[in-house]
């Protein structure tokens, strides 16, 4: 399968990792919006810009859309799909729906295939709480982030008056883990499930007890959690810091039998120590589905739902059964 | 959609509860190899001779095989096959390409569908296999089984003159998971993966000594595996070890980045009460996605790894997409 990036941030980087472990693929180009000549490929693939793309539609099988959820990929997406394949991962649940029909419906004009929202969550999470939920009807699931990186906490913290740098970390509750674990079934609040660990790097003359106040404060980003503000120097934040780890848990408890006398938990956990690495592999894993589907006449816009397991595999079916099954 | 169970032993129960949990499920009835006026279900649903099966061709969407891996489905499967939609549990690893092979010819033949090897290994173990090794190519897997009740073990036990009864519990070793989960990819021997715990109640005047070193030197069964064997009346079989628990871990760790500088660990696990109750679960998720994929016009054998995960779920896509995804 003949791959592309679109946007080389992060995601981008990863992806172009990801393809070299994966033999049947191969990357023809990186496009960006930045100025390509001050752009250098990890592996030497060659940079184009980004309003060239149209130019290399024969050679793309999947575009791989590396953008940002909240401004790029809502117009990049539909926009693209009208002359390629393409595979996002857009993250904004709630406007999962609205992004869904925008793509689906140029895709379908264009009679091109194009999957959203894949990586990690939305994505491998998403299908575990999916099999959970149909093989287990009568229970409740749970979904744990972290310990890991929040780039959009991090960003908040870092556009408060003061503050020169950040990083959030997001920290699963243990004793709320154990207790959904052992089938409790538990009504947990937002700060019963999650901790915040904010590191910050204040300015020479901040006010410090005034950064914290308003971390701590801020809606929807901290008021409703356990927040812990500690500064620290510039270095620190470079030596400690500098990595993306994330990851999370979900966990469904139920019940069967005739009086529901008996419990059953599924746990499906992540520990990554690369957020943008490990998404990367996920596309590259669905870029080879998508392919396939493609091949058999499939169009329009799909999500991880609608994709068999073992379209993702470079093995065959026979060999699949042979040995995974 | 209508189902009906064929064979009535601890797995056609257990289907028999995990209709009452799906609405959109109706079981049509029990077809058992036994006297059916000897035979009472545990809902009053109508107990049928598997003689009269066929005359039900009609009524039924979906015919769940409760038979043994063993001896029942190797033939039951492709038999049934000719007449029914059907889906089966097999879990005899080694022989799936051949029962594929068999009941794929018998349903093409027909122009049924049917689902083989279904449940939680092979099951959803395998997706979960299948979707990490996709993943992560550059990686590893493992799969620990248990502390749960091996019933082939169990069996083997039995065997042992002056035994009555006996149980067997699979045991994942601790300080192996550990080093799994901790992404050291350890090559393990089948004593380093699992211990072996057996439970034996012995004839009054049996040979005690011999019993024990007739089972820690069983090839295949325990001789591999460190094994204790305690033995306990029948009282205390029946008071603490009634239940069939079960469960297990699938982990993969793998590295992504350009020079593999990144380590990550997926980890999926299942703890049940009841192995033939959650097992059960499974198969009817996979009846109501077999009487969609057969509803859309498709034919022959599948295994889990050919249903796309939507199909699973009573909700419809785009609830899926807005509550799941």
């Amino acid at each position: 399968m003949k791959l592309a990036i679109y946007g080389y941030g992060n995601l981008g980087r990863g992806v172009e990792c990801a393809v070299l472990q994966n033999p049947d693929a191969e990357l023809v180009g990186i496009f960006t919006r930045r100025d390509p000549n001050t752009v250098r490929s990890l592996t030497g693939v060659p940079v184009y810009s980004a309003d060239r793309v149209m130019d290399f539609q024969d050679e793309i099988d999947v575009l791989i859309l590396c953008g940002g959820s909240a401004t790029d990929l809502p117009h990049m997406s539909p926009e693209l799909a009208k002359g390629f394949n393409v595979l996002d991962s857009f993250d904004t649940h709630a406007n999962i729906p609205e992004h869904f029909k925008a793509v689906d419906a140029a895709a379908k004009g264009s009679g091109h295939i194009a999957l959203i929202s894949c990586g990690w969550d939305p994505g491998l999470f998403s299908l575990n709480r999916l099999y959970a939920s149909a093989v287990l009807p009568d229970g409740k699931d749970y979904t744990f982030w972290g310990r890991g990186v929040s780039q959009g906490h991090s960003d908040a913290i870092r556009r408060i008056p003061g503050v020169l740098d950040a990083r959030q970390y997001t920290v699963p509750v243990r004793e709320a883990l154990e207790a959904v674990r052992e089938g409790k079934m538990p009504e947990l609040t937002a700060r019963q499930k999650h901790l915040r660990e904010c590191y910050v790097v204040a300015a020479p003359d901040a006010d410090l007890a005034a950064i914290e106040q308003a971390i701590v404060t801020m809606p929807n980003y901290f008021s409703d959690y356990d927040t812990t503000v500690t500064f620290v120097s510039s270095e620190e934040l470079k030596r400690n810091h500098a990595e993306l780890p994330h990851g999370g848990f979900v966990i469904r408890a139920g019940k069967t039998g005739l009086h529901g006398e008996h419990s059953h938990t599924i746990e499906y956990s992540l520990h990554l120590d690369s957020n943008p690495e490990f998404t990367a592999c996920v596309l590259v894993a669905y870029a080879r589905a998508l392919t396939r589907m493609k091949s058999r006449g499939d169009s329009g816009c799909k999500t991880v739902f609608d994709v068999a397991p073992g379209d993702l595999s470079s093995l065959s079916p026979d060999e699949l059964r042979k040995r995974m099954l």
